[in-house]
């Protein structure tokens, strides 16, 4: 490293950078998180200005329709419907892509780097399937792609594993990152609803779409979770191969027996370094009233993220909502004018385009604690035959509970939590449990899972 | 700003970067955090150059004693005791100081920038006293001083403000920031101990210091929550006129009181932008235990950050110990290795040299809801007393709770918590009703401390 002084006062990095003070944006789609967007750069100019020391100029708003951009009445005159002009504009240094999807969004964004433009996005879903492809794109052109609005809405996550962690190893992530599914799961607990009295709760205040799949079925948290493991942890991550399990089935009956047990359902996107690779995974899991996971309530998100020598650390906040999220997509904007995010783009070790490192490992290799409610026949031997089925594969039981039978009610719950035991056993000896012709309906299987052990003393 | 793709595949900044992937580290002080430090960076060398791009090469340890460098088997060859050598060594590229103490360490750094090094330190008393010096010393040498281990240990809480929320004018800083303080407080919650008890369990495990003043009574989170206001509002803080009170003269009976009402005592380090300045604050107080805030037990740091348009974010980990502060430090290595540090140094608007921003306002404007106990003789009129007195204030009473007088005690205690209202009105209120013959000792006065309104919607 020459050292800086050398240049009386002024780096050579330093000097490179004057130049760039001024950023002029393109935005293309305005809904709900570009309509926020286009509104903090405009509005928020001179705070922008003040605090980053960048000049950001939106100079041009390009949608099919502006409806929305009418009714935050942003200026008429940035509209456009004209794409190929905005990317031959070489007025324009960067563009916003808010349009969602996956095809569009996917040639918008190589057309932008063809045209010498850096690219933001908070598009997980195009992240997720095409990373590797649009990183090694930008890369080959030296240019950046921002997405800190991509994984955690407003909470500046990205930044912490690209940034802020960087003289960690990263051991394992545990991300409550859908607040959709979070807002259901906290009504479920605190009011006891069921899950379709909680979805259509969210739906009324504006939380859960229409058609809320996207994230009730576990996907929008299976994008961010991959994005975060591939920066994480090196591995070039397939998607297909996530095990992803939604809130959509989950049973209030099961989330008051872990309740009774001390524990608190949350939909967990999980990844974690083992020995032989990474283990990527969502599902809706038991975990500690004492994680500071279980606390994050509503909409809002958290991310914890376990370093070999920082330990744990964990970022909160609205991981949805146009405002939140704008907030992340203009701190790109920023950092790219800085330089500060194509500097970490070029020199640190883990993008997607970049990646041969630890494997993804398939699900059935994953170990933890599991919550079982078997749905039984009050007969005699039921227990021995259930309990013989979990001795064969190794399954250890840590607790058993089973209440007296209700007047009426052909099966009775019993519920079993077990010992740390390989996920593979578990479902093997579950498909035999419901084999028996003593047990009801399908299993409910849940993992609980432990505070994450700290490598540090 | 110029296209990066002019360059034909790399910015002008991109090229600046690459002289500069190795980087020659002087460690000053070997105490914890500094043999934490030197281990992390001598044994996960490659680790860090994998994740980060950057080659950290330690030059010199440098101290008086090495009895905790020879514990850790850190190598002999770097052990020196000529500070002056090293500064003048060309291919030290950066100083690390980690001696802590004030006069030395500020001599030391000047030093250090007189002779062109990046400094990164640890150093909290020093950057809260003498912030606005250094930083404009190394401002005007094209030098970059890295502090973030000076707050919140390994949680990388001050690149949230300096970068992650840079497209956020900051409301508010709420921070648990000091994790002897919060492990007395979680065991006297918890246990039910007393103050004393839990201060000599801090002790027995490592926690608290043999003399525990600068942390029990407040001036470690007041030194933090100076850097992180310097930073977020752009204030000139004056150190001395921050209002600071510690754990140690808090009272088990009130903690017990305030759980009833529904609250969590927590010492916070609190800073808000109000319409005429920044109140900066530090005090135990009762937060209510639904804020995420509350949750934070043991040893463990957190820190919420309210955005304008980000709102509620919140940042989590070890405040404290040596290798959650060494993955700070180096992360500060890191980035003035990579130059994005430099850049948000040299272009962000909020520095401690650069401050002229909102005033600092004095402590008795701050609003806020308020707790008392007031140890009352059982006699007619009592109530009605302290009534008048509050409603002289305009201090108007939330609740009040008063038990049957326990045989043999002399004064029971009188539970009030207060609409919101003014401190200085309170305080005032509060000496009045110390004055009345039917007080018994001092009363009691802890502020309540809701949710910070977001602005976002």
């Amino acid at each position: 490293m020459r050292s800086y002084v050398d240049n009386e006062g002024g780096s050579p990095y330093h000097a490179a950078m004057i130049s760039k003070e001024t950023i002029r944006v393109a935005l293309v789609g305005c809904g709900t998180v570009g309509g926020a967007t286009a509104e903090l750069l405009l509005r928020d100019r001179e705070i922008i200005a003040r605090r980053s020391g960048v000049q950001v100029e939106v100079a041009a708003i390009v949608d099919r329709d502006f409806d929305r951009a009418r009714a935050l009445n942003l200026p008429e005159e940035l509209y456009t419907s004209d794409l190929d002009a905005v990317l031959a504009d070489p007025a324009v240094d960067l563009v916003v892509e808010l349009v969602g999807g996956l095809e569009f969004a996917r040639t918008l964004i190589i057309r932008a780097l063809d045209a010498g433009k850096h690219v933001v996005t908070a598009n997980k879903a195009l992240l997720a399937h095409h990373g590797r492809e649009l990183f090694g794109h930008a890369r080959a052109r030296g240019l950046t792609i921002g997405f800190e609005a991509s994984c955690g809405g407003g909470i500046p996550v990205i930044r912490a594993i690209i940034d802020g962690l960087l003289a960690n190893e990263i051991d394992a992530i545990y991300g409550v990152v859908n607040g959709t599914c979070n807002y259901i799961l906290t009504e479920m607990i605190r009011e006891g609803k069921s899950y379709q009295e909680s979805l259509a709760e969210a739906q009324r205040i504006g939380l859960a779409e229409a058609d809320p799949s996207l994230d009730v079925e576990g996907q929008d948290s299976a994008h961010k979770i991959a994005i975060m493991s591939a920066l994480a942890f090196g591995t070039n991550v397939d998607f297909a191969a996530i095990p992803v399990e939604g809130v959509n089935n989950l049973d209030s009956r099961d989330v008051a027996f872990g309740q009774d047990l001390g524990y608190v359902v949350k939909l967990l996107a999980l990844a974690q370094r083992v020995e032989t690779g990474v283990l990527i995974r969502v599902h809706p899991a038991f975990i500690s009233r004492e994680h500071p996971l279980a606390w994050v309530s509503g909409p809002f998100n958290a991310v914890s993220i376990y370093g070999h020598t920082v330990g744990h650390t964990l970022y909160y906040g609205r991981g949805a909502g146009g405002e939140a999220t704008a907030s992340a997509v203009a701190s790109d904007v920023i950092a790219i004018a800085l330089g500060t995010m194509p500097a970490l783009f070029s020199h640190t070790g883990y993008w997607p385009d970049l990646n041969t490192g630890d494997p993804q490992l398939p699900p059935g290799e994953a170990v933890s604690r599991f919550y079982l409610r078997i749905m039984v026949a009050d007969r005699p031997g039921v227990l021995a035959r259930i309990g013989r089925i979990l001795a064969d594969h190794d399954i250890s039981v840590a607790s058993l509970r089973q209440n007296e039978q209700a007047l009426g009610s052909e099966r009775i719950p019993l519920v079993i939590t077990t010992h740390t035991c390989q996920e593979q056993q578990l479902r093997t000896a579950v498909t035999l449990i419901d084999g028996l012709d003593t047990t009801g309906e399908a299993t409910v299987v849940l993992p609980i899972i432990e505070e994450h052990p700290e490598r540090i003393g």
